[in-house]
């Protein structure tokens, strides 16, 4: 029986594990579940069933499937009990820092009006302090070894995976914006083209559906700034603003 | 040489881990830091130091010790890669639900004062509906197998330790408060009474710090309290209030 895999690709911990499972050649069926229709019992997505094993929270899975799956190349979660326990601690770190941040702050600055709820200007300076310091932190401290990959590796980890998944939300941010916040990190930009690679075609494949939204954002804004420019030309009076 | 453990009995992770490594007959050394005399390069406590090995973040150090330290009985972190996976999620869960809710409730209704920080109800609030919903999610959920621990075990994992250390936090809240929020959720009063009772001497020893400040706490409010009335006394007008 297939592993079931129960995922809304708009949510950046479906995406890791579908990515995962498609480089690793694990056969999978995946459900898609629209965030607003969640399947489990806390209500969220990701979630897998494996035969009768039913399991939730993006890390957990994404570690039961690297363990008890045959055929997973020793770098994605290395047997070495240190190795093992310094991703352990990069995905812990993850939760309260680059998620908080990131999710706070796509929230609170794009994808709020999409979801019938108002932006929230606030939220939105707040997430993005703790999205600048992971940021920082990435490229300052798991990013200083001698390898392309997080903890100094050469090949990536699910912690690699996860985390680009994560920053890969920043690509909904209007351009100049999403410029400002990433562009000081020089690491974090190749690290995540190298995350990229190492996981094509299918990185682009399961990213496809916040391509098209980014899309579908930018038209909207220019067409925004199209009408705004026509207003202004309609009310010379805006002109002087 | 020892394991050195860099920890302040005031942080509910530090507590979890001096826990883990007394109960397990594991030597330590530890080393005192106070929360705000940070020490590792995220600038936070716990840390450990293992000869040369370094590691933060509490989960990924619970399951460190337990997989490489001999003599560590196997219900606490077990081999079973699907019970190993349900920690995990617990543990993943564990982070932006009921830490989030118990941090934050405890920081905007008691501790923000004591480090000369404004309380703030808005956010007490917010934190308020995370932690209730945690709360109910461990009864509801976590806890509705056969044995008194999460996940339905006869005996704790560092699941049932590091959630448990973490409501224990909720004690320094006003009594009423504390019974208001932890009075509806029974199996996870018992939980927290099975869990102290299968770590004693240890649990009560590790938490004293808390229960001193508790105490302090309380001392400061009935004196409040005697002033207020004595203040009543002098300026009857406030008894119109």
């Amino acid at each position: 029986m297939k592993l079931k895999v129960y995922a809304d690709r708009m949510s950046q911990p479906s995406r890791a594990i579908l990515i995962f499972c498609k480089v690793n050649g694990i056969e999978i069926e995946e459900i898609h579940i629209e965030l607003s229709k969640p399947i489990n019992p806390l209500k969220k997505v990701p979630a897998i069933v494996d035969g009768r094993f039913k399991l939730f929270e993006s890390h957990a899975i994404l570690i039961y499937i690297a363990s008890a799956f045959p055929g997973v190349a020793n770098h994605w979660y290395p047997a070495d009990a240190s190795r093992k326990a310094k991703i352990h601690s990069v995905l812990d770190w993850h939760h309260l820092n680059l998620r908080r941040g990131t999710a706070g702050y796509v929230l609170n600055t794009v994808l709020a009006p999409l979801l019938g709820l108002p932006l929230n200007a606030q939220a939105a300076a707040e997430a993005e302090k703790v999205l600048v310091s992971s940021l920082s932190t990435i490229e300052n401290i798991w990013l200083k070894g001698d390898g392309p990959f997080l903890l100094g590796s050469f090949r990536p980890s699910i912690a690699d995976l996860s985390l680009v998944c994560e920053i890969m939300q920043l690509q909904l941010l209007d351009e100049k914006d999403h410029d400002r916040i990433i562009g000081p990190y020089k690491k974090v930009q190749q690290w995540i083209e190298s995350t990229k690679n190492a996981t094509k075609p299918h990185f682009d494949e399961v990213h496809n559906v916040l391509y098209k939204l980014k899309a579908r954002l930018s038209a909207q804004q220019s067409s925004k700034a199209d009408g705004q420019i026509k207003a202004g030309i309609k009310a010379p009076i805006f002109s002087k603003m």
